[in-house]
């Protein structure tokens, strides 16, 4: 059962790698022609400070008529779950550049941001805690003047909060330019990673109450799992911190400047995440070396016994053994204070170990 | 016992990582809908270099009217425990970004500093020993060009130096403008770093003095804990160093050029805690060497003494019981000298082990 | 057979510094006046987006005049397992420095772009896995503002699909300048890494796979192998990245600035692959730990068996020992219940020593 | 006796902690309000090329007067063990700032250059061998347009050398502006920073001979004190090379341009120091892994041989016990042959395990 | 014998130390006061493009006259095992700074390049094999618009190519200016450093096969010295990038920008240096690590073995001992099937406890 969330990890990356591997040779900004999965699954959000429209278009038809924009309106295209075919069609929609499809496709795509001339596309990994396990699902936002496409994977109930958020005639959401709905799907990414967080310092008490007490095979392997989850949520938040700190310092033209705030209030949370992610690793490594000087303690201990039996009765036995002989000619063992004086001797030696061993403080 | 400062510090964060977590989705500058605590203390100084007058508004009433500056005045307004609806009234009256609230409310935000247009916030974290470990309180310094808020919690009396200071009419920190009394402040937090550092260095003379006698898995847990106190105090000073360089780059409008000084003292100060933990890392990951070495060596010794014994007396209590054994004939048995032969044997036996052990420098 | 990529990347790296150690004290960018291999295969692909013809070239005769490019071409040189001699004409034809001949020619240059006047030359290393090893093959891509000429040594196939597309009539290879195709080379090479990683992941899942299992010292040694893997394909792929970079910032004239995209996609790639090349070490550190404290563990579960074992039977030996001594007067021999007595006592120390191994948990 | 080094280091830091802890609270600036020790001792050398007086100030008396400079003098003033008293009236009359006043009164800041308008001000730590520990001792230089102030405690034969070079009539120290002798000044403290590591190196030579030898448990605590020395060495330099880099960068106005080189040999100095020190700590950390390899390889042998001689003994002396025992019937016993056949057995036995262990390689 | 470079490493710079504590006190750029030693060697290559003439001036006369150089010259004077003597008329003859003179007597610098107004000087560590171990000799080359001169210390032949391609008329070395022999000349030091590396190669690759067989404690001792000898060819290099790196940065006047070429050659050459030598350090540690595993491993082995055969006889033997007893009344003795059954119940022991045995899968 341990080592579930690593292989998980692993065996998820060997087959985002295969199909890598698999399109070697293509041209960049290739699309697999893959059959229609028929999952897609398109909400568009139309919304002015006063108005809000929703349409479901189906993922299936021709659904661009359906995307227009009236005058005014804003959109949030939430794409769920979508296929080679639903993303083409979006790109031509949208005019968006075939590299950027090809990272829409993808699920495993490095934290980034790319700039093209009316839209920037940033590319986070939103973080879940399923079965025990920090799993993550590529979230995709593209943010032009008027308009945010999300496009994600099996996650889509994560951005519920803001489409609750978004109802509300007249709130900030409905009010400012689409940079602001921006920010806050990323603040809602962001926020999620303190969920993991918030696991991982639990296991981690967990374990540091356990490790204090003794050495255990199950804590060592415990720390093994979650040195690989802590690693994992690692990989997944330090690209970020560059990847906002970049957007601050080269501010799209269609970003309103004075909403910069909300985003140094996003770079100031993934700092604090990594910090903590930081404190969880040393604090794990100081498990693991307490688990180890105790595994060592515990060794010193078996052997001190070990030591101390062996060397009081191993030489008694001798005398024993002595004494046991056979042979015909043994004077001592007709002697009548023989046996007596046998045992007092036996005595002695024992008194002396232990004395030598209470001297090197073995006792 | 041991363990406490850890677990205490890992328990205290996830309180405040659940606290995020309940709010996750929630617009940015959101402050939580509590209950009034009631806890809340103003304490409002009107000062001038030769007038002060002390206010204490009534947390829980309609204070703006007492918060009005006289012509000249500036105000140093010491907040003590303050639930979001007093910060909420204060936001209004001092015009704090929503987003300032946010953090003034919370209790572990990673030092920082702020800049807005007509004040700028530092959050620092303060240190007090308690029950032999290090645990740290929020402050929050918001200063403008002619005020300073402090926010604390739980730590009211870690001002008092200056409030004291402050009564002294046409003291310095009564002529400087804000700023001055902002430095005092902040060099009043860092200066108790020197009180963790103090603490950290009894307890590590402590270790070092017992390390050099003996290995024993006290030491070991010892330094685990001090570990993890040293992380702790590491974790809080790091970022206020880069918070120093940059306000001192960036030095706000309403900071008087010729006091940079004193921040490049603090800065200095700063640097000089920083220093002294690495010094303290080094230390304790020596003297932990220094413990496994000798785990090491005392299990070689054992080991040594173990083996030392049976190779010598195996071998005789084999030949003991050979002339136990009860065959018929056994022609040694009877001849006269064969016991004092055999023990002739075994004297020789073991002395040569002893000469072997003594030319592998075991002895 | 286990080490055997390690070794023979020793081994290879050796040959190619002992050839270095020969050169040493001759002018730089002196070609060794070696015997001409007749191996030198030539293949050059003029294309304009409507036209495409393939000349062979015969390496070993005076080939110049067959490289002229008639109006408005654009060439593709593709030389595979060049000799100096090929190399000092292809020099002299396409005025290429003697210092880019000499790196054309040796075969482990770290990856580098170099500038010259009218072209730039970059090396990068490709990988294939070989025999169950990641082995690299030197490929040199020298690329002018019409012309690509790409040396490769023992790996020809390497650039197979490019030939494929490059096929296409008014494709985006046949449109686009010399640097598109540079890119679309580049892009192969760095394609190519995930296969190694692919590699690399198979073993890791199987590696962890085995590593919760027990201490095998099998383990221990394909983590060292793996270790030198990983740690060659880092060497391989880090230098790229500053590479590719530094190429960004400093674009030759005869680039065209639009197509800057699909060097970030590269740059994307290569960081991924660093990126996954740093989790796989991590992720072989803690299999590598996981072992080492699983090698201790069984230690000391070894060791305790042989504690209890030993101490509960020596004493008792030992007391069977004084009753088989031979000695005239022993009186509780005579005794008719000294055996049971006897009995009875051994037993109670068995039970005594089970109940203290109880009592300190080693049962 | 071992360990004195660390604990002097510890101790002598946590006195100046407490004193540090004491003054929490107080304005920055503030000398504290001590005894006047009497101890101090000023010296003021007045001097042009051709000219030099020595006045010897009484440092309790209104020495103001004495330290008026004449036409053209320059002025280097030797403070030695100063108390606040004193450093207060010098402030006075130099001008110098609190904050400067503070850092000469205290012992152990670290290596730092402030600017102020008419004078820099530099703290170092010189060192010096006392039996058997390098120790350092604060040393202030304060260098204006024509005076260089130096303040030290404890150490005061330190700059004797310089003291006599100027001695000399038209020498280069005499003719050259204050910031030469400045640089003189600090020059000889880092020149003492190699008789430091001369004393390291020797200690390194006399371990690494006996490390190479066998395991001792007093090898490993000398690593760890020389470890403590070279870490206590490394504190004090690294953080000047930054200072002089800088210095060399800022350069005063009252500097004259020229002279730099010597600020650039007494950079390279530094650089060489550190580079050293940077060499004897790989150097103890490759003493101290052989050493415990070494450990694990006495460890070894000692267990092999246990092994190799129960191994052997332990089923023989089975053997000869079963045939020990008592019964009636064992029919074995009363053969003629029993007893040699028996020792036969025990004899392959034996030779059987010895082929074993050959067959392993433990023997 | 091992250990041997290490010595003889840490001697050397003791021997270099001492010397320098020796000097502390005097003013920068003073020569030692030294015996002529009469080893000092002399030889100017005075040469144009189509002329060339060797003057060996003798070193203990007054040479300057042999110095003049006729119009349109440029020379190469080499100068070995240079006494302070010929330094210091040297330095006057060529106008050379104080500090420059220090540096060129004193044989173990750091390397760097130091800037004057009319020449620069760069010193680097030339390495060469000797009796099985690297050593290195400080090679400084003095460059200006028309002059090179070279100062080494005992390894006179190493520019004997360079020696012999100037011979050449007409050759680029006589064509180019001085800077070109200057680079010439790095150029073979930095090559000589391949011979060192290749060196280390060889003693890794038979490392690497000695190791994965089983662990050897002299294997670990030829790690300890082999990462000595790493360790210390690092220190040469590494300092040697940034030097070369800063030199094309700020190229001095009389150098030709169009060679700057070979410059960057050199500087490639440096970084696969620092590359491999890094490689060497990872491959190393990995060798450690295997053998401390290994060490483990055969432990554990050795531990194992001990167990099993103590485990299953020592019970045996007790029951052995028991019936061993002389007690009058022990009804079992003279039971007709005692003995039978005993052995029965002694085999099922011995069987039950090889079962057990397997379970825990120690067989």
């Amino acid at each position: 059962m341990q080592g579930t969330a690593l292989k998980h990890g692993i065996k998820w990356r060997r087959d985002s790698l295969k199909e890598r591997v698999a399109r070697i040779g293509l041209p960049p900004g290739t699309l697999p022609v893959e059959q229609s999965t028929g999952a897609t699954h398109l909400q568009a959000l139309f919304y002015t400070a006063n108005t809000l429209r929703t349409v479901e278009p189906d993922a299936t038809g021709a659904f661009k008529q359906q995307l227009k924009r009236r005058r005014g309106e804003k959109l949030w295209l939430r794409v769920a779950d979508a296929d080679a075919h639903v993303l083409k069609k979006l790109g031509d929609f949208f005019e968006l550049h075939p590299l950027t499809l090809e990272d829409l496709h993808s699920r495993d795509q490095r934290p980034k941001t790319d700039y093209y001339e009316n839209y920037v596309v940033t590319i986070v990994q939103a973080t879940r805690m399923e079965a025990g396990t920090i799993r993550h699902y590529q979230v995709a936002l593209i943010v032009g003047s008027d308009f945010v496409i999300s496009v994600q994977y099996n996650y889509a109930e994560l951005f519920q909060p803001i489409q609750e958020r978004i109802q509300v005639p007249r709130g900030r959401l409905r009010k400012e330019r689409s940079d602001y709905l921006y920010y806050a799907l990323l603040d809602l990414v962001v926020d999620h990673y303190f969920s993991a967080l918030s696991y991982v310092e639990e296991r981690l008490e967990e374990l540091e109450t356990r490790a204090v007490g003794r050495y255990q095979q199950s804590i060592i392997q415990k720390v093994h799992v979650l040195r690989g989850d802590i690693f994992h949520l690692r990989r997944l938040v330090i690209p970020l911190r560059e990847v906002i700190r970049r957007l601050e310092v080269e501010l799209p033209d269609f970003f309103v400047s004075k909403n910069v705030i909300y985003l140094r209030d996003i770079y100031d949370h993934i700092v604090q995440v990594i910090d903590r992610v930081e404190v969880h690793r040393e604090l794990l490594a100081g498990i693991y070396d307490l688990q180890l000087s105790m595994a060592n303690y515990e060794l010193n201990n078996v052997m001190r016994v070990l030591t101390i039996i062996s060397t009081i009765f191993i030489p008694l036995s001798f005398i024993a053994g002595v004494y046991g002989m056979n042979f015909d000619h043994m004077p001592e063992i007709h002697s009548y204070y023989g046996y007596p004086i046998v045992l007092g001797v036996m005595l002695a030696i024992g008194a002396g170990m232990l004395a030598f061993f209470r001297m090197r403080k073995w006792l």
